[in-house]
């Protein structure tokens, strides 16, 4: 199960603009996700200004919308960004919530025992109620938060948190959580909070994993052209809870498994607009990423 | 053979002062070395300020003194620094040249046959001055610099990396130097200048090597506590060319280990001030640190 924004989104890179494109936390989850399992509930809300065929292709995908929400008349999250030139900073030119500002979600019976749950980046508030409404424990709750609710809602996020096995941020904002600038203590601090595990996702420097005692580090592939970075770190939480889904072992061995895979998915993501590589890809090509993936990181020693 | 400053540093960073300390990249380079091999031809000058106990510390290390110049009355090099709260960026108080502004190497005859030749960061005539004075070709010279020498002295920097097998810089060096901004790219363009290899240092992000079509990528190894970055650079540097002198196997995949040797010399580096930890390691310290990083990084996809 995912629950995150289904949007719009605005993009400016050096590169070009993409304008009014797909976007939204749980669209990149989903799409990433779907490479890996054909049984993904979705719980988000959109307008009824979202384009069907959009709604169908996450259908075809295997992706469950009936924890979708679509208000009559509405109008959908639409965010505006423009990247710095060197990719690694974005400005926020516009957030306009429309229907976000009102979700309230009633998860359907059918999903309340989801046994691998992805909490995607919004409200710690909706991330906790859906938590509520959970029937059984589930295998493992994934937890994607950002520094926003960092500095307007810490008290309800670390609500959030405590419930969760997992969250991923990136490294500053693991250390304004933790006010550790150590990642290493970071983490700790972060631990004490609740998850047992915290994945920092880097960007282009890749990705680390702490948990029980031990960290893997993940870097990411290096690639030629990187066209827009948006939805790289939901691409990496839907290809990471997919695979430990599709495996259901949420040991820390094969979490590092996830990890690769994540950042396998989030290499295609960057490399065109909104969500249209991730659109078309085949199995054959995320296993030669992951055997480059391999070979990039293997030495003999 | 390794060519650079051996200094006097003065470090301020937001755990504490370190005043008028030992530095300087061929003594970074040197200590790092001394741990894989006791026959390091050393090529610098200091004035006679410089601790004489530091002189006889190198030499009991197998590093050859011969080709360091003693400047009688003279002032060894000097640099202080301050690091900002992150670590990542320093700002530069004080840079007096002293012995160095004249400094116009002359190879020992012993020397000119090394076959394995470090470049230390340092102005580019320089590191012609000595590929110069060599009588055969080595079996490899790594060329480490900064990007000082790219805005003050380009021309120069470009003659000397069209000779050599390897450069070390850092990501924004390598975007300068190839004005490139994917390391992919840049790295494209870094080998048509010459050399066939390209290590991109990112510091607590790891290493990057390229060359052959092939890339290795390596994370730094995640620290607790870290005193002093000043010289891990200069430590990569030195593990790195050592180990592989010490192995005399320039392929690719040996390149690989040396990178792995480097960033793990580098981690000790960082964890005390000046050259106080890299003093006093023991094979074992080195090799179960090597252990911990083929853990961090390994995964069984």
């Amino acid at each position: 199960m995912t629950v995150g924004t289904v949007a719009f989104d605005d993009i400016t890179t050096p590169f070009g603009r993409a304008e009014k494109v797909v976007g939204g936390a749980c669209t990149y989850i989903s799409w990433a996700g779907s490479y890996f399992t054909n049984d993904i509930n979705l719980v988000s809300i959109v307008g009824d200004d979202f384009p069907k065929e959009e709604l169908d292709a996450l259908k075809s995908r295997g992706v469950n919308l009936e924890g979708l929400e679509i208000v009559d008349g509405g109008k959908s999250f639409f965010w505006a960004g423009k990247y710095h030139d060197n990719m690694n900073k974005r400005d926020t030119l516009v957030t306009d919530l429309n229907v976000l500002a009102d979700f309230d979600p009633i998860l359907p019976e059918s999903y309340k025992n989801s046994q691998y749950v992805m909490l995607g980046n919004l409200t710690p508030e909706i991330q906790i109620k859906v938590m509520d409404q959970m029937k059984s424990k589930p295998n493992l709750v994934v937890l994607d938060t950002m520094n926003f609710w960092m500095d307007v809602a810490m008290d309800s996020l670390k609500e959030a948190i405590k419930r969760v096995d997992v969250i991923t941020i990136n490294d500053e904002e693991a250390r304004q959580l933790s006010g550790e600038y150590s990642l290493v203590n970071a983490a700790k601090k972060i631990h004490a909070m609740g998850p047992k595990y915290l994945v920092v996702k880097k960007g282009e420097h890749g990705a680390l994993l702490f948990g029980d005692g031990q960290v893997f580090a993940a870097p990411a592939l290096p690639l030629a052209e990187v066209v827009d970075p948006t939805g790289a770190g939901d691409t990496f939480a839907g290809g990471f809870i997919s695979y430990i889904a599709k495996t259901g072992d949420t040991s820390f061995e094969n979490m590092k498994n996830g990890v690769v895979y994540g950042s396998v998915m989030a290499s295609f993501c960057v490399e065109e607009f909104s969500i249209n590589k991730l659109k078309n890809l085949k199995q054959e090509d995320i296993a030669s990423r992951v055997e480059l993936f391999k070979k990039m990181t293997s030495f003999n020693i």
